[in-house]
C-alpha cells in the first residue's frame, strides 16, 4: 500500500510536491488543500481531490503524511504547530534565525498528539545544513563558506517590485567566481559579503518612471543591495517573460580544514547545486523526507526533527540491503 | 568523561586516527593494540599505552569504542567480527563487493554481545555513499558518476611494485576534465573506464633493468591498467622520495536528474574532496563515527550499522540546539 501524501498550498512548491509525488511509486497524493474555492483549483494528478483547508479534519484518518506548502512569512509558524495535531507534516520553513522557536512549537504539539513533524527541510535550510554538520563534524578545525546561485531570490525581485515605478523585477545572485577559488583553495580567507556575491536585476518600468531613480533606489537599499555590488538593466516586459521566467537556482557549501598532528593537511570539503527549477529540487527533497516522517511515525516516534536527527536510509524507498549492496 | 578510544593497527590509518582524537575534546586515546613487539612502537600520544594484541581483552572494561586500522583483504573480515565480542567497534572495510557479508558478520558478533559495530567508514564507503544515497532518494530518475583523484591509488603502486626489475613506485589516478564537464552538464552521457580516468606512474627501476620491458608490464596489466590511458615515468629514488612521498586523494560523486511533469527539469548534485591525506581524512570521519557508535550504545542500541544508518546529529559534539541554531 503506498504512503498517502497531502499538500497544503499550492503554489510553485505545492505543484512540485506533486511532481515528486509522481516519481515514487510508493507515495499517493489523495488531497491538496487551499484557501481558494476549490473548484477554481486544478490540478495536475487525476485522482487527487482538491478540498478547503476548512475541510481538513474530515481527513485526519485518510492522510500518512501532509505537507505544507506555504511560506516561511506568515503561513507555517502557524500552520505547522496546528497541522502537527492532526497529521505527520513537513514543511521548508527557511527563516534561519527563526527555526529554534518554530522547533518548539512544532515539538510541543506534535508530542501531544503523538505525530512525526519534520522542519526546515529543502536545499538550505535542508540538504546545505547536512553538508555543513557533516563536514563541521569530519574536520573540527576548519571554516565554512556557503555561496548562493546563480539564481533567481525570490525575496530580492520582490523588493524591487515595491519600489515606485517598477512593474515587474527578477533579481539574480551570481557567487563570484575569484572567492568560490579562493575558498576551494584551503587556505581559509576571510570574504567579506561584497566579496561573495554580486546581484544582477532584470527590471520592467511603469509608463514615464525614472529610471536613474529606480536603479539609485536598488542600488542603494539597505540589507537587500547595499552591501553588494549590483548590476540593473531595463527590459521590456516580453524580454523578461522570455528570458527570465524560469526559477534556476543552486549554490555551493564549502569547508575547508586541516588534520595532523601538527595541523599539516589540508582538506576541502564542497557540495554543490545547480537547480533548473528551486520549488521542484525542494519539492523533491521534501518528498524523501515525508516517506522517512511516515516511517518514523509507525516505529512509534513523535516530536520535531530536523534533517540532522534523521538516518538517511529512511529517505530511500530501498531496503538496507539494497541500499548496502547498490549504494555504499 | 571523554569516550575512551582505542586503536588496533598503528600503521598510517592508525596514525591518522590518533591525529584526529587530538582534534576532539571529547575523545581520548587510551591505547593502541599492535602485532609487532609493543615495546617498538611509539606512539604521539604519551598518555596512551600501547600494548601487545594478544593482551586485548584486559581492557574490555576500559574501552568504550574500538577503532579497528588494519587492512580489507585479510585484517577487517576476521578482526571486527571477533572484536565487535568486546567493544563496540569501527572499521574503514572498503572492498564493494562483499560488504554485505561482512555486514552480517559483524551484525550477528554485536548483537550476540550487545555492542554496536559500524563498518566501512571512511570516504569511498563512507562520504561518498552518503551522498551517492541521499541524492538517489532526492532525485529518483537520473544517473551517477564517481570519479576518484587526484590521488595516489595505493593497489596499483603496489601492483606496479611487483613488477620484476621495479624498484619503487607511486600511481596516481586522475579523473578526466572532459568526462567531469560531461557528467556536470546534466546530459546523463554514458561514459567509459577509459573516458573517466587516466593513470599515471612514476617507476623506479632496480639498476640493469629493463624500461621498455616494464613499460609495457604495466600499461598492458588486465584489470589495474590495460583498460585505461596509462602514462608512465622512470624517475630516480631521490625524485620519487622528494616529489611522490603524500598520499593525497580526492574525487567527486554527482547525480543528475530529472524533475516535473514531464521531467522537463535538469538538476546536478556534486560532492567533491580534495585532500592532502588521504589516510587522516578517513581517520577523521572514522572518529566521528565512533562518536556515534558510543552514543547508539548508550542508548542501548547493538548490532552493525552503515553510515547510511545513523543520523547526523550522533556524528557531532554539539547538542541538538546548538546544531539548529548554527548550522541548520
Amino acid at each position: 500500500m503506498s504512503i498517502r501524501i497531502g499538500i497544503i498550498g499550492y503554489g510553485n512548491l505545492g505543484r512540485g510536491v506533486e511532481c515528486a509525488i509522481k516519481q515514487n511509486d510508493d507515495l499517493e497524493l489523495v488531497a491538496v488543500f487551499t484557501r481558494r474555492n476549490p473548484e477554481t483549483v486544478t490540478v495536475l494528478t487525476q485522482s487527487a481531490s482538491v478540498c478547503n483547508i476548512a475541510d481538513i479534519e474530515a481527513w485526519k484518518d485518510k492522510i500518512d503524511v501532509m505537507i505544507l506548502c506555504g511560506g516561511s512569512a506568515t503561513d507555517l509558524p502557524e500552520q505547522t504547530p496546528v497541522y502537527a495535531k492532526l497529521f505527520n507534516v513537513v514543511d521548508s520553513f527557511d527563516t534561519h534565525a527563526r527555526i529554534p522557536e518554530h522547533f518548539a512549537n512544532v515539538d510541543a504539539s506534535a508530542k501531544e498528539s503523538g505525530h512525526v513533524g519534520i522542519i526546515s527541510v529543502g536545499w538550505d535550510p535542508g540538504m546545505f545544513s547536512l553538508n555543513r554538520m557533516y563536514a563541521n563534524a569530519i574536520l573540527p578545525e576548519g571554516k565554512d563558506y556557503t555561496f548562493w546561485g546563480k539564481g533567481v531570490s525570490q525575496g530580492h525581485s520582490d523588493a524591487i517590485r515595491r519600489i515606485e515605478g517598477v512593474k515587474d523585477a527578477k533579481q539574480y545572485t551570481i557567487p563570484v567566481e575569484a572567492a568560490l577559488e579562493a575558498a576551494r583553495s584551503g587556505e581559509n580567507p576571510e570574504l567579506t559579503t561584497r566579496q561573495k556575491h554580486t546581484r544582477e536585476c532584470f527590471v520592467v518600468l511603469e509608463e514615464g518612471a525614472d529610471a536613474a531613480k529606480v536603479e539609485h533606489e536598488i542600488v542603494t537599499m539597505p540589507n537587500y543591495f547595499a552591501d553588494y555590488d549590483t548590476t540593473v538593466h531595463f527590459i521590456s516586459e516580453e524580454e523578461l517573460k522570455k528570458n527570465h521566467s524560469g526559477i534556476p537556482h543552486g549554490g555551493f557549501v564549502l569547508r575547508s580544514g586541516v588534520t595532523g598532528w601538527n595541523k599539516e593537511n589540508k582538506h576541502v570539503i564542497e557540495y554543490g547545486l545547480k537547480l533548473d527549477s528551486n520549488p521542484e529540487f525542494t519539492a523533491s527533497v521534501i518528498v524523501a523526507y515525508a516517506r522517512a516522517a511516515y516511517r518514523l511515525s509507525k516505529e512509534g516516534q513523535s516530536g520535531c526533527k530536523t534533517v540532522f536527527d534523521i538516518a538517511p536510509a529512511y529517505l530511500s524507498a530501498k531496503s538496507g540491503e539494497e541500499l548496502r549492496a547498490s549504494l555504499l
